[in-house]
């Protein structure tokens, strides 16, 4: 191997389903491409997505979207930055204005601020289209700073990124402001289809979820998270479809509810910040990606429809994944043993 | 693509550097392997490699190791839960020979707990050698649960892994007790080199750190955690070297802090949870990963050393990787516009 | 003593400054009210005092003023969720004219919202005039609540509370979306006097400030806070003036930020959260508190003014009182040996 | 009223209950003192205590007690800092002849670090007899400091205290590693009790405790915490017992965890951190503190016991009031309309 030249790291890759999923921006039955080191995953995907499929799909629902930046400004003292952060905040349709000269799918939807000292934190929030969007609004940042800094020469630049954003990084702010897709997947288990397939009971896997996700991460002093393994989902998925995986930091903070209903399983994952996009970097085409490209294709991703449609079609199937697999190793942790065995029979 | 074969998902790859690291660990110049399809990230760890080698190189100092699980088991009440850990934690050495049942690498540590209402959270710290461990872990775990179970039937299980460990999450546990390698690299930028070849000033990359990433990241809500983009190399360097990449989302909440001394800039990058391993899964061998042996082998981890030595080196020259990547985008986001011009000239 | 008479806890009290404060809000040198066992808080604040009067006074700014309550209502599923939660986002203006009813000064300015599963959290946002708020609020979110079980059958109720307000927690949200006022208060300390009246230098503060507050809260995994004692102050100041001191947990969650600007120290603190009202419970009157009534009249908060106004001064007395308690500890913490012995000293 | 001169602050004050607690450390029937100007707060934590004594008595259980400070020192570099980090850890019986001069109550029981770059955060925790501590700690820290600066001559002074400790902040290190008495109070109330006392039932407060306690406070970005206002009434009972009341901010960092059990409710508070003392500062005596002195004698906290024994059970009770402060409210807001009108009812 020469020392300089573009290779590839070949991960394992497979198509895991199908699962049915249900609603409005998704109804149909999809394989999960899924690529990974821990090859276990697949067919703990597999069995969530054929007890998802028995009962009904996933029910999907996409609550939001939207892209962001924030940019650090400084002024004289916090009153000159509130004063300019009032009238900024006042021009949104300029701001607009401004925005489409770097991109016809950028729109500027909502700001907002922080002000720490003489320091003005401006959060910038956009749709973007079927790109997840991390370029988009950084081009569509640099040309708002350069605005403001020339209608409010008492403010000067400090960073075009200034972690307010925030991207790739665990904090609170994302799924409180939104950042990304914002996707709720559901499933209601018969009883009896959760003792014959996941061998266990409702009881146990809401049992399980109250004193794992919800306590176990709190003690551990986790922020706005509550899941068994999220992140796992994420990382595969994103990798078999082009993603910038680095976003999984965010995107695995979601949250498992689950109750028992008239004696059947509800199950949800919800998950407020899926950077996820159908086209830009890493999607197939120059950079020779092609199996990215057949993956989003066999997805149905590839379609024609309004700007959006593609990219929020993904969302909800990258969230129908997590949800299986959770469900999986959720029930699997309900008895004792079941974990390692599973990992010691799927490895070989 | 028949839909069930096992396929790959080639994630573009490059060997990036030369970097000279100095400190016990590693005593070296290597090149870095970065798999991503965020291809602007070569070029701006190139540019963070050569600083650092022109600079002296960057020392790399081991703070600790652990690999963690948690279980989780319930008591009569808290009184009874209090009285089984004190028993319990008095008893290592008994636990460390159930321990090396199961493995003769693992090696039980120390042990830490949790007692909320009548549960009992129980966190088991090991060494691994080479491995990350994962799996290790929780086939020690297991064994460690089984054992409990028989010496303390007033113990029932509840879990095998109870989100107290905890893996994959940004939680403040991990930083706080230590999980994975605990890695600090450090550097000494002369401001002459500072200004050649970072175009900015020591002044400057001290106050974007301030205010970027220590103060944005908390404004965000953050926890534990105070960079750029530790993200986007550890990312890279897992995916490259056969990592369990998921492990990234605890793997980012990393700290740069950074001084003027002298005029000079000290710039230091602190990654307590660093989960890496040089043998286990998606390390090469019968599962074909040929590419992850050849990466491992080029930066020197497949040497014949005392158990540990090949992963603590990996750690390391992780962490090196991070510091030059987050040097390269902090120096850039000092000055407006170079950002985008960057992600602009490398994307194409 | 009978066992349920009322009777009193009497706190020690004591004035301490002038303090000159300047600014739209306050222009004026006001004695600081302290209740606490603490005593050395005294001497403590008063040093800071007399420092920013010298240096010409503590220039506040008051960013934002609101008052909260969460809601939480379940639908059949997210997708319900969702579309009651549109519906509901676009009715504002009929929601204030349920909101008058209750009380002539709460006004809804904004709602957030979280859906979770089925789950629909709603956060109300409201000016509530010169009180805090606490009941004012949540009487018009129960107001609200009817309104919309009523208008939206669809809903049923799950709690009147939701801990997304959030009340006396210590969480993101409120630095967020804005909880109580919001406070700025900067003073810029010529070198010289930092050094004849606090005995350290501005470099040796700026220092301790990231070294403890910023980077020493991180790594305790605070959340959105960075100081090093606002919580004594706040809590003197509130049990002074009549306030809720439970408040005290959110409130003290605020950022030190310093500079050393042209060699002066430049010194603020940014008070997100603070929960405070000038009529409402405690404050003198029927329930006989009338050293509450006398230290308001005291500080000027008890002048016939514009709804509003006599809160906002009060708000922002208290964020001066906390920068000066701050400015003087920190300046302490600079010399070995100085903390103790000022609090030996002053604990005679 | 004379400016300077040091008044008073007559905070409301009643003494509720009594309240039946069994355990260890307590058992016995006592009241509860509860100074506070949100008046409500008596009539409710008083129903708590009614059905806490008719069913039975609260079960408290003592799980830890220390008392921390952090300093912060500096290296050369992270890889003198661990060296000086593995020799101190490694003298701890030294430092205690160190702390003993400082103090015959303080006792030096463990030591936690954080390195960050070249800096070195050394956490000291003791244990501190019936004193909070926290003059204690730094007065032994200090002492401490001296030492390790003369000892290790290749570090150098930064801070005495540097918020790893850490003291009135709400973080998660305490609560991982303890700071002050960690106190777990239970209590299982038959489903009739339930019906006819509280006008509720055991599946509606365990699915509010799970809904707004544990979902809605990590919605809202909580750190370690999941209740609905521990904070009210560890303020009222510190103010009422002479406690440094700042440190509610950590203390109200704490867990409800309930359960159905059998058809009746189980009903547990975990806190973490109680910071309480009954000697030290304003515990009366020379201050003239006469109430606090009373409160703690009427309570049983002043006896002759041996060290420690007083303080202990000064935070069992403490623990207690919390109890049924938090079970009432959670009762009342599982009926629409009940907390208001509670408030409206008890506030005239």
């Amino acid at each position: 191997m020469s020392q300089h030249k573009i290779t590839q790291a070949p991960i394992p890759m497979r198509l895991v389903g199908p699962v049915r999923i249900v609603g409005d921006v998704v109804d149909d039955s999809v394989m999960l491409p899924l690529a990974t080191y821990e090859t276990p995953l697949w067919p703990s995907v597999g069995r969530g997505a054929r007890v998802a499929t028995l009962a009904g799909g996933i029910k999907a629902t996409l609550i939001d979207e939207r892209m962001t930046r924030s940019i650090l400004l400084e002024a004289a003292d916090a009153s000159k930055a509130l004063a300019a952060w009032q009238s900024i905040s006042s021009r949104i349709d300029e701001m607009n204005m401004v925005v489409r000269e770097s991109s016809r799918f950028a729109n500027l939807i909502n700001l907002h601020n922080q002000i720490v000292g003489n320091m003005l934190y401006i959060r910038l929030e956009f749709t973007t289209g079927d790109a997840s969007g991390h370029n988009m609004v950084t081009l569509a940042a640099e040309k708002l700073q350069d605005w403001i800094l020339g209608e409010y020469p008492e403010l000067k630049y400090t960073s075009i990124s200034a972690n307010f954003c925030t991207d790739k990084k665990a904090t609170a702010v994302n799924g409180i402001l939104g950042r990304g897709k914002n996707v709720v997947c559901e499933l209601l288990i018969p009883r009896e289809l959760c003792e014959r397939r996941l061998k266990t009971t409702p009881e146990a896997v809401v049992d399980l979820n109250i004193k794992k996700n919800l306590i176990g991460t709190m003690l551990a002093g986790g922020i706005r998270s509550a899941n068994a393994h999220f992140a796992n989902m994420l990382l595969a998925f994103y990798l078999a479809t082009g993603q910038d995986a680095a976003n999984i930091v965010e995107g695995s903070q979601g949250i498992v509810h689950a109750e028992v209903r008239n004696g059947d399983l509800y199950f949800s994952v919800s998950l407020p910040n899926l950077i996820v996009g159908t086209v830009g970097n890493g999607k197939g085409g120059s950079e020779g990606l092609d199996f990215v490209d057949e993956n989003l294709r066999l997805i149905g991703c590839r379609e024609e429809r309004a700007p959006g449609e593609n990219a929020r079609r993904l969302a909800v199937i990258c969230a129908a994944s997590v949800l299986c697999g959770e469900l999986s190793l959720l029930a699997a942790q309900t008895n004792p043993g079941e974990l390692m065995a599973a990992h010691v029979k799927f490895e070989r």
